[in-house]
């Protein structure tokens, strides 16, 4: 077994912000299956005083449906306690009276039926997976080629994620593909984005030193959560890579297993 | 008509290199449409006693098919004249002993025929087109993070080019892709690679000033050749775009409207 490493931020902790794939369950075929230990540990920080909510850049479902599957999967879990950048990206656009061309999975569409979509003046791309085809592609970039200022939002900035028939593509690598062809940077809707996590921070009325994230992916979630003054652990499951632990920028302020020993810590010692 | 900029290297010209997609033709449905004139000027050329070379990031077709449509479309051109980046890359990995995943348009792929593609150790993109799937780009994807040093080869690092049809993306978005998601950088073959450029020069057995560059590609052939020494020139057919012209970095040597133009005024001053 790897070496444990855990923060000491001890009796300041106030609250716990999940990533949900690769730390709740592993994305596959159908609704994936639960990561071992994590629906009892979810259920232990539920039954403590922690505050806890789950901050996800899944973009391949709706927020109802991605909650609907994690309810089957066994968690105890409700609409209200989810982050994701759909719904995110769905204020910004009426703030700023965008209209979107949209590169998404389908079953996101529906977050999007209040948006005004007719001749678009920005393109809004999530993790669509199978329709990040040459020509779906080709029509994002020639919506934004065509715009005097072209204005691109990313739902995240992953490089990639694990299903269980392997490593896949995540939007962040097309959302480099579309700022090179058109010499523009991404607005990035979702982790890292600070503006993100402080949404969060907001909605759990607390201060970043007393929230600790949990996550997966060393970049988005711990490197992201630390940016916002809030301790980073990473877990050894999803998309954890050994060399995540030589990374050149982002350092976990800890390292564990998985869900179940990392709640386990935060239980005993209160971190 | 836009205003016409000359460079002034007058005599000491000996050589020209051509682009050849958006200079002497655009592509499209079947063989695409030769641009007027460019038929005629490439004639005038080779009755001159200036030596004439072809480059091109053509991926899409081996080099023989190529040419054979250049003919078919009416140029006076031979296989030997044309420097493309599939023979190049294949040089280059036969003598670094490497074994291709390659993510090429199959009418490429007799190009590599003599080149061992067992057990991948690095991975060669081309202007792939529709082959650039979800499914392809997780392919090569996964052969490269499989590595414990991803080695990717770029067959070009353009941005888009322009069909009969509207623009699509070049080969370097999807190198801009992968790089992303490894954390690696490619080594680009083809234009604007300096050592691309000094096979041609070597072939012409010239000096870099001595030798001319026409393209409509502002970075890959006018910066490209201009690194090198030469004097660069874009010609307003193409990809060319208005906005060429106020480009942080690149400042084409000279501008005209098409290659028919550049050809007379090289000819009636020898620059």
């Amino acid at each position: 077994m790897a070496d444990t490493v855990w923060p000491s931020c001890a009796k300041s902790l106030k609250g716990v912000i999940l990533d949900m794939c690769g730390v709740l369950y592993d994305s596959g075929e159908g609704d994936g299956v639960a990561i071992p230990g994590s629906i009892e540990a979810v259920r232990k920080l539920k039954a403590s005083d922690l505050k806890l909510r789950f901050c996800t850049n899944e973009s391949q479902a709706s927020r109802d449906k991605f909650v609907a599957k994690l309810q089957r999967l066994g968690f105890d879990i409700s609409v209200e306690e989810v982050f994701s950048p759909a719904p995110a990206a769905v204020a910004v656009l009426k703030q700023r009276g965008l209209r979107p061309h949209l590169l998404v999975y389908d079953a996101l569409l529906p977050e999007f039926d209040s948006v005004n979509k007719s001749d678009p003046n920005c393109v809004v791309i999530g993790d669509a997976a199978e329709k990040f085809s040459y020509q779906n592609m080709n029509k994002a970039f020639r919506v934004l080629i065509g715009l005097e200022k072209p204005v691109l939002f990313s739902l995240g900035k992953g490089k990639y994620y694990k299903e269980m028939d392997g490593l896949k593509l995540d939007v962040g690598v097309y959302m480099k593909a579309l700022e090179y062809a058109c010499d523009v940077e991404a607005e990035v809707i979702g982790k890292p984005a600070a503006s993100f996590f402080q949404c969060v921070l907001n909605d759990m009325v607390l201060q970043s030193h007393e929230v600790m994230m949990i996550g997966d992916d060393l970049v988005n979630d711990v490197g992201g959560a630390q940016q916002c003054g809030m301790k980073g652990v990473q877990v050894r499951t999803g998309k954890y890579r050994p060399s995540d632990q030589n990374h050149p920028t982002v350092v976990a302020d800890g390292t564990v297993d998985d869900l179940a020993q990392a709640v386990d810590m935060i239980l005993s010692g209160r971190c």
